[in-house]
């Protein structure tokens, strides 16, 4: 048997820490060796994640620069913090698979606009690739700092991209609906997330300004080529994990029900994690899994693309796991799971 | 002080009826006299309704062709029913307030086309009115026959139709996303409806096809006279009351955000229960309430419109009474909850 | 008509501080004049409270002192503040119903003991009474300061206290299993109420140690005279309001079903917001009302005693607003819901 | 590698069956090869549960008795069922593991004045165990039909029994307070599991008289030789799933903290599924997992004991799956979740 590769999880104390440290501890060729926290410094793991085994003290973030024996480190951090990190790591370092934003765009301007910041390593920029792995498997497998994407984005992305690939989309804006669970917002508390201000209720929230547009276009030119222009409004839902899209795409003239057919089809069989389904998905039903299940619904020149993850897997650990299955040359399926639990 | 105006409700076990209920039982110019069931005919009301007093026993929905000592009926009973009662009414009949769809289309051939069945009493519609009380106050004062509008519709056309008869519309479609609390989908056990396979879930349903959207396209049809095409995606989410909604309306070039803001300013005044909000309203902060919630947010040639309402009072039994108050020369606020609960 | 009573409520920003103003707003009686807030002074109403008018401005709670325009002063606040305005408040002051702990207890001692401070103001204890309006409905309308009861203490001593007082309790300890509702842990931010952390999920919390053991324990020796004690174990469970107690009562020998039930039907007769109901009563089916549903399930020399109230209304504000009625001479359920909403 | 056992499920289409599918597909020494449903015969394993994959078509349950190549026959079924289905089953027919009630009494008088039917193969009992792990593992492994533990006496047995067993109990009786999320009531539809119906809810049912009580009294009887009596209600609480039970148990008034402390940290040694831990537990953290979290706090001659299962997994499935571990002589955990999914 091969060795396991040695990994390291900076900022592992929010809920896509602890879901990559679930999914790592189930992982076999993986080998969980170090876990930082900010203000959790020194705690131990049971105390944050009660629904996981003792087995470790997260150490400091800041400690994450004397971090030699790692292959690989995932860091779920604040936007900024991450590319800050990486310019501080011994030499030659892991490879960097980013929850955050930092390695999400190619330009660090375009960082530099979104997030009002200025990015931490720009000089790493060359060596990195955004990590929606369906669409980007080469450049992932060869690269040393992955951005892996948003959880609206994978959503949104994994329903748009084979029909703007297939060069099916009338003219734009695309509309995108999203609908998540509270879990996306984190485990910092705030007052739209205290349990009573959100349980038996739902809004939308910074409509048409979240920080995913500009993700979701650029990684729309990215793939495609082509300037598109996203509408997109989310919505927090009373729920704890589960993210669906509900995606408006208008369809050139010619475009029919069974090219769409045929498109999804081939789609599914090229992804591992790709379903497509005859009724619009639940969330309910990715539950746990790092699949994508996906349902459209003809209109007159146009499609409603319907996408379900789980916000934790699929739009955050779980995507992030892929793209080192990738890295490391094992199977994008590893350690990863295809089927959930339900209710 | 005046005599109060006689009541009757022909179904009244579900949950529109239970809220006809609970509104009537307070309202000041009213006295409940009649209550029907079907399968529940012969039981009492607080076996049917725990949080309601034990005042009276649901008659047959059959035997409601003999009472003849109403001033107005209220109908919640599936499609088809409304008007089949109706025509078995003594005559002169009271007024006929229904919450189902069968004085909802001014024509027999649109319900037909619609609900798949006949009409059961075509000659009444020439005196009907749709029921959207914020636009068609006149015709509904002088009904005997109001169709009060789904919940979906409710929603949709608050947020809509504004913009269409101010004509800042430009090309269609519209995009209406709604988002409907599980008590919009009656007190009948199915499988969707069951506690887990909701709780901890979300899901679109019936995308394009619900029969909600000619309801929407022949409304806006009699407010503006133009045809307006409709794409409406219905989603199910685990909450018992509430029902938002994401309107997406092209705008012509030439409409600006302040007319857009006098617009919604001027209409709030209009409105007892219109109130325009700074932030994507929450379905938590109208619970209880006969009001609507609107939030705009301008994109480029497009606004986004959010609406939030209680589905089972402003979007059925409290729009009803609203109507009501009109026909019996009443205030169209009395008995109605402005402000609500919360948590 | 006579004159409204002028009423302040100090620490209004809370849930049971809004559940007051929506409350007293719809109160014929009733005139708010004054808010306070601690953090959240100087916002507006509607600002904190999304679902109630825009009617006032929050003032600082160290500016209580000076209102001098009040018939009766509600206090929201934490253990010992509310005693310390009182001591600031100008002379002859307004009669102070204390939601807080700080007149639950006659003896500045006991609140010493379990809140582990001083009582602010020792000297007016004298002249207060516990405002459990069941049970002392004399000394509430003549007192000038009333300790209105904790949630959990409310709902186990009116399923206890008539098989106290009517002596059918064999040998103690009382087993009280009490389940509440989030909102009765308040509108701070812990970590305990962010959504992800309570949601699908549900535990005890200070198992035998909570502060409303003692106040239970003092308000017995008060009714009845006797030293009781009581086990407690408190529950969270991820609803917004509603509170369950189901209390294990061991019973003398000789008492039998048909004693209990005349128990409890005279109960009910004597109290309105009291109802015997024929099944374990659901928190669903009284929330948004001021009743507390009671159903006893008999054993072997034992009776299970199940109650349902909605902790802010019965639990607090509604219960607060009773006790004022009886101050000002009016009807106790005048401006309280006796019924409610469901779903 | 060992070849495989075969299993077969009777009864797959619940909630139970479900997750049971879910957990064998996953578990490395068993081959699923057969599957029934009674009402849902004909449908695919996709069609019923969405969120696993498309491997299988549900036979009729009364084709159960041709079922002549499993090793290992799971069933799920109503009471009396799967002793009925057994008398029907080709000899040698395989090891039944009966997840319902059939195997639960070693006496058929005793089934038959609990679910007041005749049991379907007495003959069988006298092979038969009672399938609580924990507490019986010698005879599970060389039984012939185990009945698996309902969901309630599994979370009160798991935290009685180290007490009953020590010989640390006063007086009885014993007082269980039981909470249950809604999937536990199984997947038929009935109006108190209607979405609106329990959600923002919650309440007692069947105080006293549910069939669980002998099942625990039963159980109680087999290990400790003793007759205990148990006050037992339960309640239903809006979640999907978790199971926690609060347990009042006297104390002989010579047992300390230190021997309880002592007796819970050996109880955790010998089991690999019990975890003793510091606070109360919450069922969110034992969520997906065969785990059983246990506290106990310590009053006057009384302990307080919390435990918190998945009543689907530890409650149900998991719990059946590790008797079949005993039963093909593989350790208890193969196969099995020990930790779950947060939040």
């Amino acid at each position: 048997m091969s060795k396991k590769v040695s990994v390291g999880i900076a900022g592992a104390s929010g809920y896509g820490g602890g879901e990559l440290l679930r999914l790592l501890m189930g992982h076999p060729k993986v080998s969980v060796r170090r876990l930082s926290a900010e203000s959790n410094a020194g705690e131990r793991l049971s105390s944050l994640f009660p629904h996981l085994p003792d087995f470790g003290i997260f150490e400091k973030t800041s400690d994450v620069s004397s971090w030699n024996d790692l292959d690989i480190l995932f860091t779920a951090l604040p936007a900024g913090m991450s590319s800050r990190i990486v310019s501080t790591l011994p030499r030659p370092h892991p490879v960097v698979i980013d929850l955050g934003p930092d390695y999400r765009f190619s330009d660090p301007d375009d960082f530099r606009r979104v997030y009002r910041m200025d990015h931490g390593a720009p000089e790493t920029l060359p060596m990195s690739s955004y990590g929606l792995v369906e669409w980007s498997r080469e450049s992932i497998a060869s690269s040393r700092y992955i951005g892996s994407p948003g959880c609206f984005p994978t959503g949104a992305l994994l329903g748009i991209l084979p029909f703007l690939k297939a060069g099916f989309l009338g003219k734009t804006p695309l509309i995108v609906d999203g609908k998540s669970g509270v879990s996306g917002a984190g485990r910092g508390l705030t007052i739209d997330t205290h349990f009573p201000e959100i349980a038996e209720g739902m809004k939308a929230y910074k409509p048409l300004l979240h920080r995913h547009v500009p993700e979701m276009e650029h990684a729309m030119k990215i793939v495609s080529g082509e300037s598109v222009n996203v509408v997109f409004v989310p919505h927090l839902i009373p729920v704890n994990r589960g993210l669906i899209s509900t995606i408006y795409l208008p369809l050139l003239s010619h475009v029919t029900a069974g090219m769409v057919t045929s498109l999804l089809l081939e789609y599914e069989k090229q992804n591992p994690f790709v379903r497509i389904v005859d009724s619009p998905p639940s969330s309910a039903h990715v539950r746990g899994t790092n699949r994508v299940d996906i349902h459209a619904a003809m209109g007159k020149e146009l499609v409603v693309v319907m996408t379900a993850i789980d916000n934790l897997v699929k739009g955050a650990a779980g995507q992030a796991i892929q793209s080192m299955n990738l890295v490391i040359g094992e199977d994008e399926t590893l350690g990863l799971p295809v089927w959930g639990y339900y209710p």
